[in-house]
């Protein structure tokens, strides 16, 4: 039967007996790569270190710093000498700060059609644009990954995006993602692969398609993925990889689960207004908006043709004087590209600000907004003060917009811009900077891995007893986020690689004596249980907000229910997500309450009764599967899987 | 009589009927040029607001951007806007972030031989490396230059330095100042002007000469100077400014207060030891010792010839795996000079991150090293913690030593560097950035000053009551510092430019509760009096720690003793400095006591009783000028200067 290129590449990657299946059903896949990036990084590679391997299992595993290269303390660069140092140690490539955006060097120099790639960072699935499935997950899944474990996914519905005709005038790929975006909103995308078609296909290069399969992300769709066809061949020849060229395309005739068509004639230049990426217009309904900021770069568009298009346009001009443009190439490369060609004096000339290969603004990392200002960003999201100006107004464009804005000071309509420039073409033979990678030694065993004071090892957690005797250490309210368990900001969140010291801050904003109450209850290795109301656990997916709480003795949560992620998290690391059968029982207990759990009775989806002293019997149900409840009792993910290697080797 | 060029340049700004008079008495100067950078500016300019005038009177006033340029959040950006469009109103050249580093830029756009500079930045000596008497003063004190009014300063010895021979081999005139700071100490250069001459002189070009003048700032001078020479005609026209060049030298036969002597060819290639720019020591003892990072800039090596010289070693060369090196370049202009030649690349492919062209590692903003890293930096200051990492081991060198190392991941003999790259001249006519800047127009009246949220004009402070009725708010022990007054740190540092929101954390470590009490008393314009004990305000110059408590209503200190440049911003601000005739009466008054001051019965260096009510008379003095006591009496420097102007007008 024809299959479409999804399915092709997953098949070729299917494990355990695993099948393709229906949508929603489980699939188990071969991880071919990963990468990560230095904000995840130090804790994914603590979790592959606590698995005790002596070396990765894929075929390629890369850690990119690219996040956090201002080093505004000891902490970032404390981190980037782990990172340079495990990676050695364990059979890793280390690409060091400042050598670019980890998706943009991943494409230029890693990138394989037909493999899978995944990594700790949700817009890994740019690698799509170059013939690959390529995921955004976890640190604790890609460190699994680098275990040599397969990674399990609901299978996701094939979504074919049908291209016809070809860009016109200052329509570029952005908008092409921006369009779909528009169409489909940021819920868009769930539980889809985007795998785009037809003849429209082969008008894009693969940067431009890079740009579609990176924002792709924004859809909340699984990942995104173009055939690996000429364009692919001629960009792998002009990195100087012709042999990593594998055709990989969708057979004739093949068949999707929903079908969406674009005729790339008919887009024109396009913006997504603030907060959201989906909320987007036409750039010439904006005509007359000033504009304070103008910023090119991020992992969306910082190739090659992209500063190279803003270079030409720049060249002889000057920027408004109101406007300030920064650009953040997307790797040393494009810088390399742009010197040889005499490209940096237009761009300094013109007046921009040329920043450090990086993720740099895109994620608040410098180049805030002023007050209130308006800043045309080509990056891929637009958050509420994700630019680190809480009141800031981000619009999201293509490079060619946000470069017309930055001269002209406000936007204004394309159609007076005259004729756009021509898209570059990649130059035969781009110059090289593989020789910045650290490639890591054969055998890395005599490696010392380099921890700054930041930077603490993973402990090893106990089994789940059998018996848990502790108390209710906190009774919380309803709908307690991840926010309320562990806050974010930058003080908390620079302790991501030391669990001991963020642990100090679980529940600091909901109860300050928390910790001290925890920490000197003499229960043994179960130190306290959580007992709270309706949605605990809400937000965001921060893994700390069960790590933590689990170095600090929680064993248990009781809750009246569960968020998804957070109970994922809670599995993860070993504590037991009960639910109160009857919620009526949740003001019967409180803060303080001695409780009995025979945990050793606990059966998937089953029920057991607490004794509560002083109070009574209390039933609590779970919804737990036999694995999830084997993880739990093995004390965490790790330890399950460790167990399960020491058994199987 | 045969003059020094020191006494030449300052016999042309005389004003008031001033002389040059002895070394120690007060001289009065016109100011020609001021300068300002963003860290300093912004207060500068409020305080200038305050004047009321309609336009600077200087010949010129530059306001650059190149301290806080990484903009994490809106202050850093509200403060450019500010600063862009105050420069508007008044008529200041406004020089945008990432054009430069102040001085780097200044040396190449703007000094002139022969004129007089002052700048709120204690490296504008850099400038006297062109034949200017350039000094760094308080923001206060560029104010009122700006408003034409003269500058006061003791009038400093000249100690002549007499440069014989020529640099041989790797020795830089980095090392020529670092062998003066070994010799001198950083306290060796205090009331003194350092004028150099002699047939060295001749050898060194502007940029050279610049290195030594910019970091004559650490010797504690009060500036340093070369002739205006042949080498100054050429480096002018180098810049397209070959009409600024005027020869300025000294007399055949003049005369110095002290002399040095210093064989350039004895030299060889040096490094200041942590933490301190007169630990110095050759760098080939240091042989052996591993170095994790590199930096190369500031404003005291980034120049073209400073950059050039590391590409050149750099070139086909990779960095040690374990060695970081950050570059960042003086001023576009030098990136542009590089950029023409080629030379982006070779720092690029040896793995030199390349940085914006601003301060950024030298002053901590970026760049920290690792945990008790050593750091080999370029720059003009190794203060323990600068760099941001508490206990990094930051080692100052010229820029050659700097790519030396991070090319071999530690310290080695130069003797064994082969023969040093040639020192690159200056070419004929280099690409100028002038466009970059935004010049004033002629009449900025209608010019709107936009201020973000956290920019806000200084208050008029009321004249100083005939009677002070009002409690002691607060009693201090000894040696209070500026830092028990105003702590330091980013969260507070960012409020510079908004006294009411900065003032809200005085004597915060001290006694939390102490704005709170000050806030709610109800004594008038006089809210209370500070008594302190021995050495009040020692430490750090900061005005914010008399303009904070000033605006909290504090309108007088008590102490047994006062530190100099306190009493200085107390006068200033117009509060009054008084002194226990009788120390012991420190031990009778307590928090709470009710005074009363006969304020208008003070008289310069006289003594008046206050009333203690419950306690009795104490008797209090002072040292005060009488001009200073008018200065307090009018509410501070700016209402005085304001009054006198209106009179005179």
């Amino acid at each position: 039967m024809a299959q479409n290129l999804t399915h092709k590449i997953l098949a070729a990657h299917l494990v355990d007996g695993s099948s393709l299946g229906t949508p929603g059903s489980e699939i188990a896949l071969r991880i071919d790569q990963t990468l990560t990036q230095d904000a995840t990084g130090t804790m994914a590679y603590l979790q592959f270190e606590a698995l005790g391997l002596d070396r990765v299992q894929t075929e390629l595993s890369v850690s990119y710093v690219d996040h956090n290269t201002l080093q505004m303390g000891f902490r970032n660069p404390d981190d980037h000498q782990f990172l340079r140092t495990v990676a050695k140690r364990y059979g890793i490539v280390y690409s060091p700060p400042g050598t670019g955006i980890c998706h943009q060097l991943h494409l230029e120099n890693f990138a394989k059609p037909g493999k899978t790639l995944i990594g700790s960072d949700s817009h890994t699935p740019t690698a799509g644009g170059l013939g690959m499935i390529a995921m955004g997950a976890g640190g604790l899944s890609v460190a699994l990954a680098m275990a040599g474990e397969s990674y399990r996914i609901a299978m996701p519905k094939v979504v074919q995006v049908q291209l016809t005709g070809r860009l016109q005038g200052w329509a570029t790929a952005k908008d092409i993602i921006l369009h779909l975006l528009g169409m489909l909103t940021v819920k868009g995308g769930v539980g889809r692969i985007f795998e785009y078609t037809g003849p429209g296909v082969e008008t894009l290069t693969v940067p431009e398609r890079a740009t579609i399969t990176n924002m792709g992300a924004e859809l909340g769709a699984t990942t995104s993925l173009f055939p690996a066809d000429r364009q692919a061949e001629a960009f792998l020849m002009s990195m100087g990889r012709a042999e990593d060229y594998v055709e990989w395309v969708a057979d004739e005739g093949a068949t999707y689960d929903e079908t969406i068509e674009i005729d790339l004639s008919t887009l024109e230049p396009l913006a997504a207004q603030p907060h959201m990426p989906d909320r987007v217009v036409p750039v010439r309904e904006l005509a007359g908006l000033k504009v304070s900021q103008s910023a090119i770069g991020s992992c969306t568009n910082s190739s090659y043709a992209d500063l190279k298009s803003v270079a030409l346009m720049l060249a002889g001009k000057q920027l408004s004087e109101t406007t300030d443009l920064l650009v953040s190439p997307g790797s040393k490369q494009v810088m390399k590209m742009l010197a040889r060609e005499n490209l940096m004096e237009p761009l300094l000339d013109a007046g921009a600000r040329i920043l450090e290969a990086s993720c740099g603004p895109c994620i608040g990392m410098g180049g805030s907004p002023i007050s209130k200002g308006v800043s045309v960003r080509t990056f891929n999201r637009n958050f509420e003060g994700r630019s680190g100006t809480q009141d800031a107004q981000v619009y999201l464009t293509s490079p060619l917009v946000a470069a017309q804005v930055a001269l002209d000071g406000q936007f204004s309509d394309p159609a007076g811009w005259g004729a756009p420039p021509q898209f570059p073409e990649l130059p035969g033979a781009a110059p090289s900077i593989r020789h910045l990678f650290v490639f890591p030694p054969e055998d890395g065993s005599d490696v010392e891995v380099i921890r700054g004071p930041n930077i603490v090892p993973l402990e090893n957690f106990q089994n789940l007893p059998g018996t848990i005797e502790t108390r209710i250490q906190l009774k919380t309210g309803d709908d307690i986020t991840t926010d309320h368990i562990l806050p974010a900001g930058a003080q908390i969140t620079a302790l991501r690689s030391n669990i001991p010291a963020i642990s100090e801050y679980i529940f600091s904003r909901v109860d300050a004596d928390f910790v001290n109450r925890i920490k000197n209850a003499d229960d043994g290795p179960c130190r306290g249980v959580i007992l709270g109301g309706d949605n605990y656990g809400q937000g965001s997916s921060r893994e700390h907000a069960a790590l933590g709480p689990r170095h600090l003795g929680v064993c248990a949560v009781i809750t009246k229910s569960l968020a998804r992620i957070h109970r994922a998290n809670l599995v993860n690391f070993g504590i037991l997500p009960l639910i109160l059968k009857n919620p009526a029982d949740y003001d019967r207990l409180e803060q303080g309450s001695q409780l009995t759990i025979p945990a050793a009775s606990i059966q998937p989806g089953g029920s057991v009764t607490i004794d509560a002293h002083g109070v009574g019997p209390v039933e609590v149900i779970n919804d737990l599967t036999a694995t999830e409840l084997a993880i739990i009792q093995a004390g965490g993910l790790l330890n399950y899987v460790r167990a399960k290697r020491e058994h199987t080797a």
